[in-house]
Formats: C-alpha cells, structure tokens, sequence
C-alpha cells in the first residue's frame, strides 16, 4: 500500500463517519426515532411527546457531541453504573497510552524508519511511497539506529506498566467505593449453596435449613431451595402466546372465528377459535398447577441461603461448609434478575463434564473458524461462481459487478461469519455451567478477545493454514523469529483495517442502523400501538469490549514496528470517547453490575498485547542483525510478568471479594436503621424462580390477565 | 547388560542387603548403640541400663521385623503421628500398584516381548540374552501384539488411577479423623498476620490491637507482635558459647587459667582466662538487655494473633481483611516450636524479589548441575590424572586401582554432588519466606523431586548435554518421539539402579552408617558424659520421599516398556515398609506435625508418571508402525489429566484447611471444658521468639545458669 492510497481511504471513511454523524445528530431530533436513539429518555419524554415540526430538527448540530462531553464521571455512575464507567476508562485509559506514543513514534521513530535505506525504494515523490518505508523494515541491518527502537520499548513498556498500575488502582478504589454507597441488595446477603448432600427421609429444603442453623446459628436468616423449572417455564410461555393470540382473535372482532378442529384446520367439526384457544389454555393452566403441586419431587440440590449480615454471608462463603469439598459448595449470589435460571439442574460431574466440552468447542471452532470463511469465500471467484451458477456469467462481466463481488464480497461474508461469533460464545459461555447472566457476558468477553486475537491478528499475520498457525505454537523456539518476520508485513493491513473497520464500527454504533430500519419497518407495518413491548437494550459488553481491546493490542504490537498507526488509533479512541459516552447517557440501560469486573480482562490483555511487543522485538532485533539488542530485549517480558504477577496479587483480591473492613462499616451502617428488619423480611422472597412467580399477561391485548396463573403460588 | 550380568548384581546386592540386616539385628542390641538404632526409647532405657554381657547379643535375629510389623496403623499413628503413616501408605500404594503391575507384566507381557523377533539375537542360552530381549524393543514392529501392551497401558491406568482415589480419600478421612481427635493446641487458635500498615504514632501492637477489636470483636483473644531478633539471638549463641569454654575450664581445673590478653594470646598482659571469659561474658549480657530493651523499636510488621475459637480463627484466615490485600495478609500458624523465626523481618516486596531469586536460582541449578558433576569426573580419566598428578603414576599403572577409580569414583562423585543437594534444597525454600520449618521441608520436598527427575531420569535417558535436554522440552511436538526412542534404551540402567542404588539405600537407612560411625567416635575420645546434648533426629521427609517416589516415576514410566523392573521395585517396596516402620518405631521422633499435606506432592507424582508414560506410549506406537494405537492412546494422559482435576476439586481443599463442619464441632466440645480457660490464657503466650525467653543453659558445665539472661524478660 502506498501512502497515497492510505490517505485517500482515511479521507473516504473520514468524510463517511462526519456524514453519519450529520445523519445522525438530524435523525436523533425525529421525535419517531427516540426508540432508538434515546430509549433511556422513552418514558419521561413520552408524556410531554409533540409532533411538532420545526425547521431545526433537520439540520445538523454538534450538540451531541456537547452533551455527552459534559457529564462528570461521577455523574456518569450514578446514571449507568460502575460498567460504564469501566468501560469509558478503557478509552481513557488507550487515549493516555497512545496519545504517549504517538509523540515517541511520530517524532523519533518515524523519522529514523523513513530515513533508512533498507526497502530498495525508487526514490520517488512522498505520496509514493510504500507504507513499509514507514516502518521497522527500513531500517539498515546492523544500523546502529535500532538501539533507539530498543530504548523506545523499554520507556513505552514503563509507561503501560505505570498507566496500568493507575489505573488498576484507581478503578479499585472506585468499586470499594461504589460498594460503600450502594444500597441494600439481596445478593450482598445471600450466597447460592450447590451440591446440597441427598437428604435421609427430609427433604433439601429441610436438609438446608438443618445444616445452617446447626452451623450458622447467629447470622442464618432463611433459604430457597431451587426446583427444575423447565418444564413449567415452557408452559408458561405456551400460554403468554396463546395469550396473545387471543388477543388478537378478539381484536379482529368475530370474523374468522370458525375454524375445523382436524388435520391442520382443514377437515373435522367446525369449532369456534375463541374457545377452542380458551379450552387449550385451560389445559396447560391445569398442567401447571399440576407442575407445580408435584414440585417438591422436583427439587434441585442447590439452594439460595439468606443471612443477616453481609459479614455472616462472607463467612460462609469463603469457609470450606462441609468436609466432602463437592457437597456445599458455596457461591456469591448474583443479583435475582441476573440469575440464569436454566441451568441450574446440571450437577457436579455434569457440569464439569459441560465444561470440558465446551472448552474443546471453543478451541476447535476458534483454531478451525477460517476454514469454512475460506471455503465459503473461494466461491467467490469469479470462474467458480460462473460455473456453479452459469446463469451469472452475463452479469459478471460486467466490471462494476465483479469488482463488487471480488471486493467487497469476501470480507462481507467474513463480517457475516464474524457476527455470528457473539452470541455462539454466550451459548458456550452459558453452557459451562455459569448462575448468572454477568457471569456469562464475561466468561463470553474473554472467549471473543481471544477468538478475534487469534482470527484476525494471527490468522492475518501468519497468513497460513489453521495447523499450519498451531504449529508455529507447537515450537516454541521459533516463535519470535517468524513473528518478527510476518508481523511488520502486515502493518499496512492493520493501519487500513484501524481506519476501516476501526471508524466504521464507531459510526455504526452511534447509527444504530439495525435498529433504526428495524423501528422504520415497525412503525411502517405494525402501527405505533405496541410500545409496551419495548425493552431498552443492554449494552453487549461482551462484544464491544474484545472490539476495543483488540485494537489497543495492535497499537501496542505495531507501536515500534510501525508508528504510522498510533494517529489513527488515537483518533478511533477519541472518538470512541464520546461516541460511547452518548451511547450510554442515551440508549443503554444496565439490567446488571458487576461492579468494574471486566477490568482484570483489559489488564490481561494489555499485558499480553505488552509481552507479545517484547517477542516480536527479541525476534526482529535477531533479524536485524542486532543480537545484543535481541538478548537485552529478553528481561522485558519477565519484567513485564512480574509487574503482572504483582498486580495480581495487589489488585485482583479487591475484583473477588469485598474485605472484612468494608463488609463490617456497611453492615454497622444498617444496625440502627428500622428499614432493616423490613428488608431481611423481602430476603426470604428475593430469589424466586420467575417460573414460579404469578405471571402478569400485560401483553395479552384485551388486557385480561389469567387468574388461574396468578393464583397458583408454591 | 545380559541375563546373567544382572542375576549376578542382584545377588551380590541381595547378600549384602541381608548382611547388613544381620549385623544391625546384632549391633542394634548392644546397649551403647542405644543412641543410633533407638534414640526414641533412649531416655527410659537409660534408667534400667544394664552393661551386662550374654551371648545372644550376638546373634543376628529377625526379631525387629516382627517388631516392626506388629503394630497397627493406629498404634503406629498414635507413636509417630499422621506424617509418618502418611508416608509409609506410599509404600502401601506402591505396594498394591507394582504387586498388580507385576502380574500384568510379568506373565503377560513379559512373555510377549521375549517371543518378538525384532532385535538381531544370537539365539544362544538364557543367561547370555540381553535384558533388551524381554522389554518392548523386541516385539516386531507393527506386530498385532503391541495391542497387548495398549490393552495393559489403559488397564494400568485405570488401576493406578482408582487406587491414588482411594489412597487420597483413606489419607483425607484421616486427617480429618487426626484432627478430631487431636488435643486444643495453640496453632488451631492463631494465626499469623503480616503486612501490617505502618502505624501512625502509636506502635504496631497498638494497631493490631485497635484492628482485631474493631472487625473481630467477639472472637480475639490477643496478639503477639514479632520482633526483629536476629542480633540477640547472635549474642546469646555467643553467650552461649562462651558458657561452655567457661564450663570446660573450670572442669579442667585451674591448668591453664592465665593467658595474654593481646594478640592471639601471645602478647600483653597476663590475665585469668576465667576472669576474662567472664568479663566479656558480662558484656554480652550486658548487650542483650540493652537490645531487649530498645526492641520497641525494632517491631516486624508481623504478628501472630489469637482468637477464641478455631471457628473465629478460620473467619480471620480466609476472609480478606484490608482494602489493600497486600496489608493484614493472614496466614495459618504454624506450631509455635515449628515457627521458622529467621526470616521474619522479610517485607511483601522483599518476599517476592527472594522469590524469584530463588526460582531462577533452583531452575538454573536443575538444569546445570550435571555440567560441574561432568567436569570433575572427567578429572578421573587416568590420563588427566596422570598429567594433573604424575606422582600416581604407579599406582594408577595397577590394574585394581585404576579399576576402582574409572568404576566407582565416577559414581562415587556423583553420589558426593547429590548429598549436597537436600541442604542446598532447604535453604532455596528457607529463603523463599516460609514462616515454619514444615513448609521448608514441604517445598523442598518438591523441589528436590523435580530436581532428581531431571537430573537422574531426564539426564540418564537423554545422555546430552544440558542444553540438548531443554531444547528437547521446547519443541513439544518431538518429545513423544525422542523420549519413545530414549527412554527403553535405558531400560537395563534403571533396572541395574533400582537394585543397587535402591536396595543399597534402603539397607543404609536401616545400618545408619554415618550415625553409627559419629557415635563410635564420640564415645572413643569424647567419653559418654556428654549424653545430655543427645537428640533424637527427625525424619527428613524432604530427602526420603522424592527418593521413594523417583522408584515409584520409574515403576510406572517402565511398565510397559521393561517389565523386568517391576519384581525388583515390588521387592524394593516391601523391604522398605518394614524398614521404614521399623525406623519409625525406634529412630525418629516427629517435631512438628503437617497432618498428612506431604500426600499430595505423591499423587501428583504419581500422575506425571502416568502421563509421562502415555506420552511414551503414544511415541513408541508410532515408532512401531501402529499409529491407530500412537492416535488411540492421545486420550489416556487427557483423562488422566481430567482424573486429577477431580481429585484436585475433590480432596485438595482438605489439605488446606478443615471446614466449617469440624471446626464448631471441635469448638463446641470445647465450650464445657473447665481447662479451656486456663488455655486461652497461656495462649497469649504461646508465639515467643526463642531469644526473647530466658535462656536455660543447660549445658554448662557448672550447673550455673545466667541470672541476667533470665532475669530479663520483655
């Protein structure tokens, strides 16, 4: 890629985010569109709705841009929760790391790279240049030059270290804090007790109740043992649609009622629809009450256990309960809407089986995932398409079509593939065995970063085979030299890919031009009259933050190799800064908190992105003829897993567990409050199985909900 | 090595074992062996010590090993205390392991390999064949039969891997059942917290103090803040010293009481050695109370804190205290006299850098210790000595002597290196900033396993250099080959070594040569005045169980390549219980006590062997021409590796602390007990460092004990 062809593609997707941004500071004002650009604001604004028009709401405005700027970040907590804020300090966090290295790469690195003799180059006018005269590449062998690429490794690694550390430090005051303030939750006071042992002649629930009066006399309070729901559960939701269809029935007014009862509706009685809806109904809300008397059969070993104080709770959590370490196993309770409730059947060995499974899953789809890319994109040559589908062949020859085709075809179905990949990981991720929905977004988040680390960085790097990539990690000797070879090729790849997919995907994100067709397509053949349906979204931190991160592991990685990507980096996180900002301020709503746990995950990949700067440079000062350099180079990643180590010791403890310390001010804080007694009394009842729970048919139209549902409780 | 070369070994090896047997049945009864052969039973002997003489003291007898072999596990439990059984259940499993391994060996697959035809044999008698002929490299390659030896790697697997549960379920009842039935000691009530923050003002004891009141009010009892005492403990050995010379003068009457005070004694003026032992005597007292007395001074940010109840005690240990997890770090305390008090003074930052230290410093020893051991035996070639020493010249020249040299001294070299190497072990692990001798002892356990692994095993059958050895373990991918073509070569050294080295070792542990010589010694110029300073030695459990293990690593990795070994192990092992049974009823006593936690490092052994031999498996196979079988076999290490994780789920939390269930049980027995009060109280007191006590000198010689060391407490 030569420079030219660099700028004109960031002048391209430059001037296509500022268009998106237009579009979307004009699209956000449309009063139809606050579904989709504003649902936070949906329920206050609805009220004072006016369909106004004015001329202003079609021009674009910055103002945006202003509003998601001001809030501080304590008002951004109290508004989105310590999530948000975590992620927001990932952008700082880059911004700090790169605004750093930019000045070291632009202003030292870049010169010394351009100015060697390396690249056989033609000498001809800047714009011509190839990218790689920009890069490590060009540097002389030998050249005496490359002991400031050294020297520039060790300071940039020493900055990471020291933002890293501050930041780790930082966010974990932050959450001891966000504990402090925080209110009263049920989850602070429960734990979740699995493998309870089979109880003799009582039954779990009596077992529970036994083994913690026995040893928790004090600070026990009550329990809820789970029971398997599944088959309820699928009958409740067979009667919400029955609901529904109903309620439709019923809003058509008579027409259509008659139908025959036989083989699909075409022979047998004619029977009015309306009751024959009404008496399958009654059936399954037979079957459920039926389910739910026979629920003590059904009872799961595994139980919700409540105590008084936070403290209490943290006794029995961190304390082996019983001497088989497979019987009473104790586990922080998530929060009871933050519970996964399907797989709490899967016992011990079931779950450590899933779990082998999955891990198996995971590796062969994440090692082999290009194969099926590949082949699926192998149809995209021209010659094969036209002899598959030889009815083509006059379209294709046309230029602009198989220009199409070839170009933007392969890395659409990549795309395509690549989208898939998400929610694959929560299926896996939910699969292990995880309680709660937290707890598989995370599990989920860590699996992607890997997935794109391996997909895009290595499988692009080392251009290979999938065994040909595993092979390379089978000898590790060899590691740092091919890496050192195959990475700098690849920069111009990445700088286009930052620019590209970087950009795109910010602009995208603040679009949102799934949903705002999705609500077009709504508005434009359903009517405006189920908005009770709608839910604000979640923010998938699962899938943007390996986004984020992947691009700070190849700032890091290219940091010395290639300093010509660090502006355009800085640029994706300064305008990720705002535009995730606005995202949260405006359109996600947090249904649950970790409490800043994703950012071990950002620390961990860091470190990675760090050590894998240092194997490269051992190798590529090897290659470069450098060898003192390459063998000084070494102390580099030990340093690195030190500093790791150390942090891990010094931080990780505070993203487990809250300390003694907090767990007692807290729980002093609640002793002479009279709301207290209240709350321990809503404990007993927090975690119930929403299969369980009367169900309110809110959706059913005619606004008629079941009684026999809602009568029905355990 | 042919047939007949080995039954030679083994029965010159055999006689000298029973020689060795026969001279201990008789040194063992006579009476001034008493200090060797049964220190334990020394002090009650010596009451009814009686010198006289018949002539059945001079008589081998087999008495002792039925001595040795009656007492049951309980007995011997309630004697020597969970480690000694501990250890002798390794022979027990190893036992019942090679008692199966040699049946499956011996008759079946013994027989196959000695049928195979693939090495070129001469076809001559039974007693010239090569031990090759009977161990898997004669079965013909991509031979049917090599299933046979599939079937058996799978069987033996599955056997091993039941019989390690059982062992670590048997192991972990018992220690449970060890701790029920153990009496109130002072460590179930404390532990250790380090890291305390620097106190503002008041002292450290202030703040441990004001902490524990505040978060642990109900259950803290008190607390012992731990002093810096490495200078005291200097000038009482001093004191001490200079006690005894005082001693020894004055027993030596007053011969020699004058001496010159200059240099060497030689000039200056003439003084009373007395009064001058005396003077400087005074001096040193004087030193230690001016020490003692500024001790506030020198407070470690270390202290050990007493609680209650061991339920109080658990809460403290396993809940994080601090916001900062790297301040009130707790610990478990070890027994007061098991505490290791030298390293106390070492911070959380200083603890790490030791860490690594020691690390880099263990891995380098592993790796390079073969490189000096080469060197100095290659001094033994005889040219080199001849050129090094031409005055051996002629004594090299006869054919015995240099036959002694090239034969044993090599080995003898070697043998020389390795007895240095426990020490060296020891003090790696006292440097690393464990707190009490039995974690010393534990961790140096491993690391002198791991050591005797690589450097006996990996360096015998790699016979490279050292860096050879490495770069084998850095391409993954050939070591299933390289070790399948290594490992049964050796085959005919490893059966030679388990016979001598072995048998040798075990018939040394029961003759205790060097004790045996010392006491000879002694009693010939020293006279038996001095039995006080008699005491009885420990077990050293760091030495004894990597060296039993290494033949249990061998057992396994060579059961399917040389069945040969097994008969010889299973002898090794039943010899050794009742040896080892034999030396714990008489020799030695047990100090302190971990509660079995040696167990583990024996299970995991065991599974590396394990998967050391499918590793093998999987590159012999494929040497054979039998990749079906090289591919079938992957999974074997797979599950053995998920096998162990179980285990490691299912019985390490054991190892590490006792759970909820027994500690309020143990608790609420205490609660009605009138002595528990009288307990606590001396509890405060429990966690003395040594030289902050009085000092009882005993050993002077004069009876006369210092009335300032003992005068001064703080």
């Amino acid at each position: 890629m030569i420079l030219s062809a660099l700028l004109t593609s960031v002048g391209i997707n430059l001037g296509l985010c500022f268009l998106f941004f237009a579009l979307y500071s004009i699209l956000r004002n449309q009063p139809g569109n606050i579904t989709v650009y504003s649902p936070l604001l949906f329920n206050e604004r609805k009220a004072q709705q006016q369909d106004e028009f004015n001329l202003e709401r079609l021009l674009p405005s910055p103002g945006w841009v202003k509003r998601a700027w001001q809030p501080s970040e304590d008002e951004l907590l109290s508004i989105t929760g310590l999530d948000a804020v975590v992620f927001m300090r990932v952008f700082i966090f880059c911004v700090r790391v790169f605004t750093f290295a930019c000045i070291i790469g632009i202003f030292i690195l870049l010169p010394i790279n351009f100015l060697g003799n390396q690249l056989a180059d033609d000498f001809s006018d800047l714009p011509k240049k190839s990218l790689e005269s920009f890069s490590i590449s060009n540097v002389d062998d030998g050249s005496n030059r490359l002991w400031i690429h050294f020297c520039a490794a060790y300071v940039f690694t020493g900055v990471v270290c020291y933002l890293l550390y501050c930041e780790y430090n930082y966010i974990s005051l932050k959450r001891i804090a966000y504990f402090y303030s925080s209110k009263r939750q049920p989850h602070q006071f429960t734990i979740l007790v699995r493998g309870i042992p089979a109880p003799t002649g009582s039954s779990f629930s009596q077992t529970v109740e036994n083994f913690f009066t026995e040893y928790h006399p004090s600070t026990y309070l009550s329990h809820t043992v789970v029971r398997r729901t599944s088959k309820i559960q699928s009958l409740i939701n067979d009667a919400e649609k029955l609901y529904r269809k109903l309620g439709n029935l019923k809003a058509r007014n008579s027409q259509q009622r008659f139908m025959r009862d036989g083989f699909l509706g075409l022979f047998g009685q004619k029977v009015d629809i309306v009751d024959h809806y009404e008496k399958k109904l009654e059936d399954i809300e037979d079957n459920v009450r039926l389910e739910r008397s026979s629920l003590a059969a059904e009872e799961v070993p595994a139980a919700f256990v409540s105590f008084k104080s936070r403290f209490g709770t943290a006794i029995a959590l961190h304390i082996q309960q019983g001497i088989d370490p497979t019987e009473w196993v104790t586990e922080r309770a998530p929060e009871p809407k933050d519970v996964y409730w399907p797989f709490f059947s899967a016992s011990f060995m079931k779950r450590g089986i899933f779990k082998i499974a999955v891990v198996v899953a995971y590796i062969a789809l994440t090692i082999l995932f290009l194969i099926p890319v590949v082949v699926v994109q192998g149809l995209t040559h021209l010659d094969q398409l036209e002899t598959w589908l030889p009815f083509l062949k006059g379209l294709l020859s046309l230029t602009f079509v198989s220009d199409l085709v070839t170009g933007y075809l392969p890395s659409l179905i990549l795309q395509l593939f690549l989208s898939v990949v998400p929610p694959i990981m929560i299926l896996f991720s939910s699969m292990q065995g995880y309680i709660s929905h937290s707890q598989i977004q995370k599990s989920a988040c860590t699996k992607l970063l890997w997935f794109t680390v391996w997909n895009i960085f290595f499988a692009n790097v080392l251009s290979g085979s999938a065994l040909y990539l595993v092979n390379v990690f089978l000898e590790p000797k060899k590691i740092p030299s091919v890496l050192a070879e195959a990475v700098p090729a690849q920069a111009s790849f990445f700088i286009a890919y930052v620019v590209t997919s970087g950009w795109t995907s910010l602009s995208s994100e603040l679009f949102r031009l799934f949903p705002l067709l999705c609500s077009f397509m709504k508005r434009l053949f359903v009517g405006k009259d189920n908005d009770d349906d709608f839910e604000v979204p979640q923010m998938p931190y699962h899938s943007e933050i390996p986004r984020v991160l992947f691009f700070e592991i190849l700032g890091v990685t290219y940091f010395f190799l290639a300093p010509l990507i660090l502006p355009f980096l800085l640029v994706y996180y300064c305008l990720g800064y705002i535009i995730y900002r606005n995202q949260f301020l405006n359109v996600y709503a947090s249904k649950f908190e970790t409490g800043g746990k994703f950012w071990p995950i950002v620390h961990n990949s860091t470190i990675f992105s760090l050590v894998l700067m240092h194997i490269i440079a051992i190798g590529i000062f090897g290659l470069k003829k450098l060898p003192l350099a390459s063998s000084l180079s070494i102390p580099l990643p030990v340093l690195t897993l030190i500093f790791n180590e150390y942090c891990r010791k010094r931080f990780r403890p505070i993203f487990k567990a809250y300390p003694t310390e907090c767990l007692i001010k807290k729980d002093r804080e609640d002793q002479n409050d009279p709301t207290m007694t209240e709350f321990l009394e809503k404990l007993a009842t927090a975690y119930q199985d929403p299969a369980l729970m009367p169900v309110q048919n809110s959706r059913s139209a005619d606004g008629r909900s079941s009684p026999l549902l809602c009568a029905v409780e355990v």
